[in-house]
């Protein structure tokens, strides 16, 4: 099913991606109905309509599926009843098989191994014996990871020399767990890849991330990395699109290891079935943006052009950074975006700021 | 009074500029609140509030005074009473003078000139008889005009050679014209420019406009002009700005004219006291769009670097041409945009198309 301009998409989630898919499908003439539970959140004051409500509402999920003629996410956490439930009605861009493997960490590198990408060692944990057993495997350090909701480093503890196994695994809760081998990468990389209903595949420019605490601190396009590590990267995303029959934008958080022999290669850390903020420099620094891309995709319409128009980095606005707004809109050639957030907690994503060199 | 993150625009009109206005609000993390009185308006869909009522309804202009934290317009026939009501309770940007001004092209023309401008010679026309002395002064061909509304060719006479001056007058109603000398003109250009509250200036690249049936039709940025007629069209947009106490974006359209000598003039066409049409390139191919400038302008901000990304031509999609938007979506280096208007009507602006080719 192709929209057409006037057409609504129904985005799940209200955060900052929703608000900037919500813009994107604007400038398309399309109109944004967002679903979320908290009325509070940044997409609503870009959409034409909203609902909130639980994602557990079968009955506002009902009336969202009738307003709307394609239904998308801008996180991986939907739960899948809820997914389900609205592919039942209405198209379900991504698939609801996307956000089932990719919400979980067991089945997502479990399905990346079996199509044959590199993923750092991994072991599901049941119980305390298992932790014990699976250190005793992959070593220390490692990192003990809750399969599910882990996202800017939550649920996640490092495994050192001499750490109380038995109080990590109580500490991580009740959760369903597994463990990491630790992956002594050089650098992180992400590639922003999108499919369309036809099959068509466009990647950008690789993507040289920085992360502060867990959090995503920084990215710079191009990454500085050796010409068959992009193409290696592009090749990853196309296997990961296509065996999850995947359309709209999707994003690969790689670590760039260097062999002894000087040689790169890239291990899959995780994918996200969605825009993802190391790509929120394609608002200005690329023909077509992420958030268009992913419009078009699920729209049924071709690609647009993901052609760089110049050096880039991009900074996010972490809590109390956001309060910087005046610094930053005194340098005339940054571009500022805030996302509407009244509190500026810590670890919150405030906004983000792109600086572009045009041309080079 | 300067704005801070999450203070709220108030928009008078809802068009496709208040949209684009609302949409480059929202990115710098401020909310709009959009008046109009036809509630299916395309600003509406990217709004955080609305109101629907029309500009004489004063209990209504009231509540959207309180609501908002300073008010501008995407249109110049905001009726001058509800400017000032609305002057009275809130900072308007631009101020209700640029409106006054530029909605009447007497005093227009006579601002223009008395600030040492050249315009078309033009003579006020109270009746027939004036008419008929106007055209024996001003020659033939000239133009009859309204001196109200009138945009896109509306309210425009041509006086030929054997023209019936009398059933021309009849023509344009019970209205108050003025008659114009016709502009022997070579080209048509328009400037884009803005101030801020701290009487910072900043101008985009000439545009040079092509029109069809009265309605800009494609706008090429750079324009192909010698460098003195850049420099004296921002000399032009300055002094108009400064002489207004301008604070906004403000279009002024240019004629350029040949001398005989060869060397490039430029008589002032109009004035727009928003931002304008041929400026819409600059929202992918400029670091600050036209909407943002206008937005940093009316917030008491510093404004953006207006660089240019490349060479640009926007066209635009006026009724039934929005119907090739999927061609236009299979050329993916071209950037389309859709105002959301649901029917097509001839001359109607539904959308535009900008292509870009980057570093030139």
């Amino acid at each position: 099913m192709r929209l057409v301009p006037g057409a609504t998409i129904g985005i799940l989630g209200a955060g900052q991606l929703g608000r900037m898919l919500a813009m994107a499908a604007a400038r398309l003439g399309l109109k944004s109905h967002v679903f979320a539970p908290d009325a509070d959140a940044p997409a609503f004051d870009v959409a034409a309509a909203k609902t909130v409500a639980a994602y557990e509402d079968e009955a506002a999920l009902a009336r969202f599926a009738e307003a709307v003629d394609v239904v998308t996410y801008e996180f991986e956490n939907v739960p899948i009843a809820c997914a389900e439930f609205l592919s039942e009605r209405r198209p379900l861009r991504p698939n609801a098989r996307a956000l089932a493997l990719t919400q979980d960490r067991l089945p997502e590198k479990t399905f990346l191994q079996d199509i044959g990408l590199e993923t750092a060692p991994f072991l599901a944990i049941e119980d305390a014996g298992a932790l014990i057993r699976a250190v005793a495997s992959l070593g220390r350090p490692s990192i003990l990871k809750t399969r599910r909701f882990g996202y800017d480093g939550k649920g996640q503890a490092l495994v050192r020399e001499g750490s109380d196994l038995a109080a990590l695994f109580r500490g991580l809760g009740t959760e369903p767990t597994i463990l990491e081998g630790f992956v002594r990468f050089e650098r992180e990389i992400s590639i922003i890849a999108a499919r369309n209903l036809d099959g068509d595949f466009a990647a950008y420019d690789l993507c040289e991330n920085e992360h502060e605490r867990h959090i995503l601190a920084r990215t710079r396009v191009p990454a500085a990395v050796q010409p068959a590590t992009e193409a290696a990267a592009r090749d990853i995303a196309r296997q990961v699109i296509e065996a999850l029959d995947y359309v709209g934008v999707l994003a690969v958080e790689l670590f760039l290891v260097r062999d002894y022999d000087g040689a790169e290669r890239l291990i899959v850390n995780e994918v996200a079935p969605r825009v993802h903020n190391s790509g929120h420099w394609t608002i200005e620094g690329a023909l077509t943006s992420q958030f268009e891309q992913h419009v078009r995709a699920i729209a049924g319409w071709p690609l647009g052009a993901t052609t760089r128009l110049g050096a880039i980095e991009m900074r996010n606005l972490i809590g109390e950074e956001a309060a910087n707004w005046p610094d930053i809109l005194a340098q005339p050639e940054l571009r500022l975006h805030l996302y509407g957030k009244v509190e500026a907690r810590p670890g919150r994503k405030m906004g983000h700021v792109t600086r572009i060199r045009p041309g080079s």
